[in-house]
């Protein structure tokens, strides 16, 4: 984040490899410590997100579109009604993007006003989306969104008719170009002002559960599978 | 969000005044009944934000940029450092943005793969951002956003100094274009569908507060405030 004006605490100290930008374009300037570009640091990330912010510029102006996003293997997916006005751009082949991920993790608490910073965990994406053709490839996808929403539910449900399928685009980006900017840890402050007397540390945030709410339109509840009778229970 | 394929559950009814579009461009055209234009459910989302998404094009590339906000009356706002490239660009009068903020409030689970969806508020503000000057406009900036970070707490810390304010830069963006567009409740199933035996409903998230974690650097630690001793408990 850019905000941040405090020196910062690496999560852990990077190898080489994972120090190296792999373009212009993502190489971080500022607190540049904390950056890394390896594909385990991108996909854990990618992975502990249900929903991106897409960026792009479609002439007149610049958007900040906030959407479902699911990987697999080395490709970030979104999808979305064939009417939607980011999805026609993005499909254009010459539209850059940037998807940007955010975890706020933490507020962190200095001694002077100007080392308070927060915790997070954010990877930002640069490229072109392609679009996903192909019923295999088109199903496959979707049922990848679905495995990642609601592990073994696919075969549940009353799945997508061709009708279904036919009015959604679905889109892909590579997870190639990307940075990692990540925080953790408490207040960094300088030596001059160790001695100023307040309380100083971490606050967290918790990515947590609440109880399941189960549909009042069921007339005849099913029986709720582990995800969900474990979904509270799971919670941080 | 572009995402979700299902029809939507509106968190309320809106009125005609908090269902027009300030402009063209923050109309939101799919799913358009989960939309709010009204200042008091703008103010909503982003007060409950610790953090934004800032696109922009910069020439060359769209940027999506992970940044603190907060908001003072109409305005949002952000800060960094002087070398910011962000905040450099965005300090050109003709560079357009758009900042996003987006609470993930639940997943949908639905009979149908295709209506499954997601419960979230988010906000989209256009515009163009502004520098914040003059000490006294600055100074309050600030000390707005560590009110909203820590409460009652700039009196307690060693205050920023005239060489630290001097290496930031302060911008705001006015909340006069922004749309609002949100969704909550369960999932809405095609009547067709109703007898599909599958668990479905709400799978909340909450955004909770883990224990306060002091900074182990402090010598003799000073008595933690009430929003320390709190922040854990407070978790919803």
């Amino acid at each position: 984040m850019t905000d941040t004006l405090a020196p910062q605490a690496a999560i852990t100290a990077p190898t080489a490899a994972m120090a190296t930008a792999p373009t212009a374009r993502t190489r971080v300037r500022r607190i540049a410590e904390n950056a890394r570009y390896d594909q385990a640091s991108v996909h854990a990330i990618v992975d502990a997100a249900y929903l991106c912010h897409v960026a792009f510029h479609d002439g007149d102006s610049a958007h900040c579109i906030p959407t479902a996003c699911w990987r697999r293997d080395g490709h970030l997916y979104i999808h979305g009604s064939n009417g939607s006005r980011m999805l026609k751009r993005l499909a254009v082949a010459d539209t850059d993007a940037c998807v940007t991920i955010t975890h706020l993790d933490g507020l962190v608490l200095a001694r002077a006003a100007f080392n308070h910073t927060m915790n997070y965990r954010s990877v930002m994406i640069y490229g072109r989306f392609e679009t996903v053709s192909g019923d295999f490839e088109r199903r496959a996808a979707m049922e990848a969104l679905m495995e990642k929403i609601a592990p073994g539910r696919q075969s549940l449900v009353r799945g997508g008719s061709d009708k279904e399928y036919a009015a959604i685009t679905v889109l892909r980006i590579a997870l190639d170009e990307a940075a990692v900017k990540q925080r953790s840890g408490g207040p960094i402050d300088d030596a001059a002002d160790m001695a100023v007397q307040v309380w100083s540390g971490e606050l967290p945030f918790v990515h947590a559960h609440g109880r399941p709410v189960p549909d009042a339109l069921s007339a005849a509840p099913a029986p709720a599978p582990s995800q969900v009778t474990g979904w509270h229970a799971e919670s941080p």
